[in-house]
């Protein structure tokens, strides 16, 4: 069986047709921000489908899963994304079926990351776990008893904004404080600053979280304290999230988590540190199994497996 | 329909007869630290059970519901509760079920609060919210879907246990800065204190968290001060909680929340002002309808309607 995982961005909007396997077949892009109106992108996307399908011999899918932000699981609608060209609530299920009659299941990107974890990578054992993504921002999706928690408005799992220090750094939200600010790839690169600040360091110019990483694997001080700050940051907001949900394990995502050790040491010992004493031993870290080129896409497709 | 409602604490067990409107028609109650062994406390709980049953000419029960301090709605048992005098893992589904084969479900009383507010309380119209409760400590409930979250350790919904102020208030569960440290009864008495202090004023003997509402509700500046304190820690929790499962109401419950305005009024701008805005309007902030005498009773028989 197949099935068409849509990743909407405000650039592109990447397709792909999925086996049941998790393999991506092939793949289609068309460019997000060439369209303003819903129904000639719609059409345009459906034609991708159609051409996908027909040069890969398949006759059928189980049905079209979308990755979006502000992605409505609820009402199969993505709701005034701000980054997109195309403005309004935009009925993505409905004008779909007017091509397709198959299921047509949407969420923002975070989500569809966590559901597929479950489904192709690292998550297939577990039915109850929580994904950070760490990137631009800082995204969570939630799985409990084997669902996606969308909460009543399907806007649960927003845990990059749970705000992790009263009246802290400013947050692109409006308010201030959000774990995000600090734990993002920009908000790592502040903290970096800071530190090479308080130590009367020069600051250099285009910095980024990759480089950072790469300097604190090669040994360097300033870089090693920043990721042990970061990791007690992302480490309490982990034992937070534990008593919610009590999951079996958190996965981590993203290009920030990549420096390895740096991050991943002093995280499991803030973790351990900041965990309730009832969940001691019931909750691991891990990384995501999924490659990063391939996640929005097999998340997206992995959001039909899951019943409404 | 009927059903029995047990509330197990420290000292006391209390007993009621449920008809399923929610009214406590009987109830009955043993010293629970007269025992130190299962066997002899779980026979006497089920002839009090007889009894309730033969004296309100009820021939059925619908099932036996149980609050109980480190009740596991998995297992049936109660896992080595601190506060018990039968001490290690006690098997009371088991145990019980040797007299009367009828369902028995176990949850911690803050669960058991939470469910009982949506089958006889202020929350029989949502399927999605979290019951906070201040008292001795701080507990909460957390209903998604229509189903109490226990989480893969059956000891999900400890938000009285997310760390508001890292290294912050030492807690007697180990940690420092829980919520708990900050709203509980406790915590709210050490706030006045600090607030005595901070403005030159003696620390009067013996006063609790009552006395401290009575001196807001008659324009105390201190104990004014005091509450907005409370009220912006509690606000600041609840604005987290819903970036979690995106509630349609947060109740709250216990003798702290009955001071009014002094509590309420700064909590609701509190929470206004941490709430993520695509949350915003979406989570209203109730009130428990169950009367304090009656909750225990009715949360734990309320128990026995959820499906495991």
């Amino acid at each position: 069986m197949y099935s068409i995982g849509i990743d909407i961005g405000g650039t592109n909007t990447d397709m792909g047709l999925v086996r049941n396997d998790g393999t991506i077949i092939a793949r289609s892009t068309i460019p997000t921000n060439a369209y303003t109106e819903l129904q000639p992108y719609i059409h345009d996307i459906m034609d991708c489908i159609a051409k996908l399908m027909k040069d890969n011999n398949v006759e059928k899918i189980e049905g079209i899963g979308i990755g979006a932000p502000n992605g409505n699981f609820y009402t199969g609608c993505v709701d005034n994304a701000p980054n997109l060209t195309i403005k309004g609530v935009l009925n993505f299920e409905q004008e779909m079926h007017k091509y397709m009659d198959v299921p047509v299941v949407l969420s923002n990107d975070a989500n569809a990351a966590a559901y597929g974890e479950m489904v192709y990578g690292g998550a297939k054992d577990l039915d109850n776990f929580i994904m950070f993504t760490l990137g631009t921002g800082v995204g969570s999706g939630i799985v409990l008893d084997g669902k996606l928690v969308h909460g009543s408005t399907g806007g649960a799992g927003e845990l990059g904004h749970c705000i992790l220090v009263p009246n802290g750094r400013q947050c692109s939200c409006g308010r201030k404080g959000c774990l995000e600010t600090y734990t993002s790839a920009r908000g790592i690169v502040q903290t970096y600053c800071e530190q090479l600040r308080e130590n009367g360091k020069p600051i250099p110019e285009n910095i980024d979280s990759k480089a950072i990483g790469d300097l604190a694997n090669q040994g360097d001080p300033i870089a090693l304290k920043t990721w042990e700050i970061v990791a007690n940051q992302l480490g309490l907001a982990m034992a937070n999230s534990v008593t919610f949900s009590a999951p079996q394990a958190i996965f981590l995502m993203g290009g920030p988590t990549k420096v390895g050790d740096p991050l991943l040491k002093p995280l499991q010992k803030a973790f351990d540190k900041y965990l309730l004493n009832i969940f001691a031993g019931s909750c691991q870290i891990r990384m995501s199994q999924l490659k990063a080129n391939e996640v929005a896409i097999l998340g997206a497709a992995a959001l039909i497996k899951m019943k409404k």
